[in-house]
């Protein structure tokens, strides 16, 4: 019994290697031990009127400098302060327990519900049947149909709702389209760096091709032409099989909303060599400076202004419940559309999704509510129109405060807040925190960061978490989490750090 | 513009082969022709008022000899006649709109809520925050507490909640367990025949190896050792490098109950080869001979019995909230849980479930209910334990009825139903009928099921979707749909299709 261990089926060394290569950041070693202290405060705070606890090594656990942990790891809006839209809510709730609906009277006399939320779920209902049962395996039809109309109002060209697929958040969308699209080791598929990482995870789990293309810090972040051709012809040159190019609009971890000729850009790019666009279009409504332009609506009317160019292009756009001012992660729903996929291939598509039978119901459910939310004039519409409004706004005002203060730390540079939930400062270490963190066998990001959580608690994600140009430092922070005080800490914490290290 | 298809990216003979390759019958051919049926029947049923339309060769429609489509093809309860559980449901939707705790005097008074079920939702609310946000990667702590302390109360031994991992229902969860231990295409698992073609897909996808051992129909559908030593050997013998074995206990498509031997025979064989053992238990309450033995249990009997014996055995069980009595399919809940695996291994798996960030957090909610459902005295009891024991019941006189049926049809030989929600009887049909079925280039069994669809609405999947001995002929159906009606349709159907094709 001393060593079972080689006794053992699996060991690391003898599994998936390909998963253990892949990184993913964002729930990290940072993530974990954030999550660490939040159970050591809970455990403190549940016992307050025991006895103090004598000293034990093995038990012990020293009390930490901070009494709660910021998640601004990860953008998980309902975490923090922002609260779900009511009429959502209301819908989710009678969707859950039918019966509710006997008492239309008491529901809105007593529980403020309008009618029309009470209408919206016995249409869905009616529509689906139970939530507690599958769905087909690409959604709803009647909620496949509702995105498409949503679509056709957003970008004024027509949609199919059997080019519609639903699925369990954007990332499971992400996963089935690189899944199908890997035909060997040596495809390669373009992603922008920083980039989520779920990207590069993706393709290390499937043992496929990244090939990065540097997104232009100097120019807010935007795509670089001439940065995508040359990354894409050393790949070829490489031997890489490119087939397909990730964009993230607005940017994550950037936060970048792009310009209508970027996208231009992109497409026409994309029609010439062949790649299939994997527009990730999650935070299409968060959206500061600017505007949103979807990559569908653009194709579309480039397809009109020179007709047969565009025909070829392959297309698929993802979009999800889980940021926006819906923010409802916990929920898992999404979905993306194909445009000039190959019927053959979507059968494919088809069949593996199949495979784990259908996204959450009650996730599709609430995609419906999200691309067909109440209308002016409806019962609903003002608190609706209210709620959301307001997340927009506090985003906002968050986001900036959060920018000025970095931008009043030493050796931070911080562009305007553009969109998306999150802040990509640049951050310049003295060479003595640099040689500090070599000592510890960390990047210099990597090593600031996890300082920062040491000390205040406040959970941030690394650069190196998604890539960043050779000789540059970033972080990135989402800017969810209410009130000035933890933006304080860090100010704190940041001038303690720079003296400590200052060379 | 006449092919633009030569200018696509992606072509069928262009991607992932191995996801071309993979058969899922269950959602295959004939569930896409059953739902094109019941979108026909509904589209009809839409415009009564409507006048005749004229022939038209284009859009006419011939009107179906049946008027509803059972889908007996898939284990999904709640498509049916099967109604959620009260309390499951008061829960849920006091979880989604949190606001209707504000009046619990009305929620009792006017909705029949329960003092527990109000209670249970302030405690999941307490532990969860919003279900709107995301939860750490293997599901909320209060969660994965709650599911260990079930498992020692089914089992007797001790359960550690860290070797909790919830999922979006079992499938994700196996999708997870085959990810993480493919080495190389040479990865073998040993894979029950027949099987839940989840096993062949998602080895096929992997592009790692399905060692089959077939069961033996019989002994009920019980395993054999030697066939699994045979198999085994065998695929040693050419190279394979054989990791796990997957057990379905109770059985599907077979139903089967698997003896206390029979999972001794197989630990024990798992312990010399060093083979992780997948218990897929997903069935475990739907069981009407003998009684449910859990894999976990046995094991800790057989480690206490025979010391060291039994130390090295890595064992991964998986349970659901798709089946049983709670039938919660479309919330895709479930978990697996891990015995004597390699912490580093476990960091892995951790890793690769973060990448899809977690799984639903309303279906981790319903596994707390379905493992912590109401005690005997709590307000909900009487409730529950009606709504618990009408639904088990119907399921056994449909299943029995439906066994009747079999075994009054010319050719059909069924076993007694035994558990799970499923009947897999054989059929022998003439050889005109296999002729016919040649002549139309499918299997024979493929053929059956086709025109029993055509001309019945009865969707149901054939015995090579799930893999059978060579030379035999089975189906698979659900015994789900309620009343008898369906059952006669089946019975004239295949009078009729024995007639035309009697030798």
């Amino acid at each position: 019994m001393a060593s079972t261990q080689s006794l053992k089926s699996l060991s690391k060394d003898n599994i998936n290697q390909n998963i253990v290569s892949a990184q993913y950041a964002v729930r990290g070693e940072l993530a974990i031990k954030s999550e660490e202290y939040r159970a050591q405060l809970k455990s403190q705070s549940a016992k307050p009127s025991d006895p103090p606890t004598p000293p034990d090594s093995s038990s012990h656990q020293s009390s930490l400098p901070f009494d709660t942990v910021i998640s601004a790891n990860i953008g998980n809006p309902q975490q923090l302060d922002q609260r779900p839209i009511t009429f959502f809510r209301q819908v989710l709730a009678l969707l859950e327990n039918p019966p509710l609906l006997e008492h239309p009277d008491v529901l809105e006399s007593t529980f403020g519900y309008p009618p029309d939320a009470i209408a919206r779920a016995k249409h869905l209902l009616s529509e689906i049947g139970s939530v507690g049962a599958y769905s087909q395996s690409a959604g709803a039809p009647a909620i496949r149909q509702s995105v498409a109309k949503f679509i056709e109002r957003r970008d004024g060209f027509e949609a199919d709702w059997q080019n519609i697929y639903l699925s369990a958040g954007a990332s499971s969308g992400v996963n089935t389209l690189l899944n199908v699209m890997r035909g060997s080791a040596n495809t390669g598929v373009l992603v922008p760096i920083p980039q989520y990482p779920l990207y590069t995870a993706s393709l290390s789990v499937l043992n496929a091709t990244c090939v990065p293309y540097l997104l232009d810090e100097s120019k807010s972040w935007g795509t670089s032409l001439d940065v995508i051709k040359e990354s894409y012809e050393r790949a070829v040159a490489e031997g890489t099989d490119v087939r397909a190019i990730v964009v993230i609009n607005p940017g994550n971890p950037t936060g970048a909303s792009l310009s209508e000729d970027d996208i231009k850009s992109v497409i026409r790019f994309a029609a010439e060599r062949k790649l299939v666009v994997m527009a990730d279009e999650v935070y299409q409504t968060n959206v500061f400076i600017g505007k949103f332009h979807s990559f569908k609506r653009v194709l579309r009317q480039l397809q009109q202004a020179e007709p047969g160019t565009f025909d070829n292009v392959e297309l698929a756009s993802l979009h999800s419940i889980s940021k926006g001012m819906v923010g409802e992660c916990g929920h898992r729903g999404g979905y993306f559309e194909l445009v000039g996929f190959d019927k053959e291939v979507q059968a494919q598509i088809f069949k593996f999704i199949s495979i784990v039978l259908c996204p959450p119901v009650i996730g599709q459910c609430l995609v419906d509510l999200m691309v067909n939310p109440p209308k002016e004039g409806e019962p609903s519409w003002q608190l609706y129109d209210k709620e959301y409004n307001g997340i927009k706004e506090g985003l906002r005002e968050r986001a900036t405060a959060l920018y000025k203060a970095f931008n009043e730390m030493e050796g931070v540079e911080c562009g305007e807040p553009q969109g998306s939930m999150y802040l990509f400062p640049t951050i310049h270490l003295p060479q003595k925190a640099t040689d500090a963190a070599s000592a510890a066998g960390k990047n210099p990001d990597d090593f600031y960061c996890l300082r920062l959580l040491d000390a205040t608690g406040i959970c941030v994600v690394p650069g190196s978490g998604f890539g960043q140009k050779p000789g540059t430092l970033h972080l990135r922070t989402t800017f969810l989490a209410p009130g000035t005080d933890w933006v304080g800490r860090w100010t704190r914490f940041h001038k303690e750090f720079m003296e400590k290290y200052r060379d």
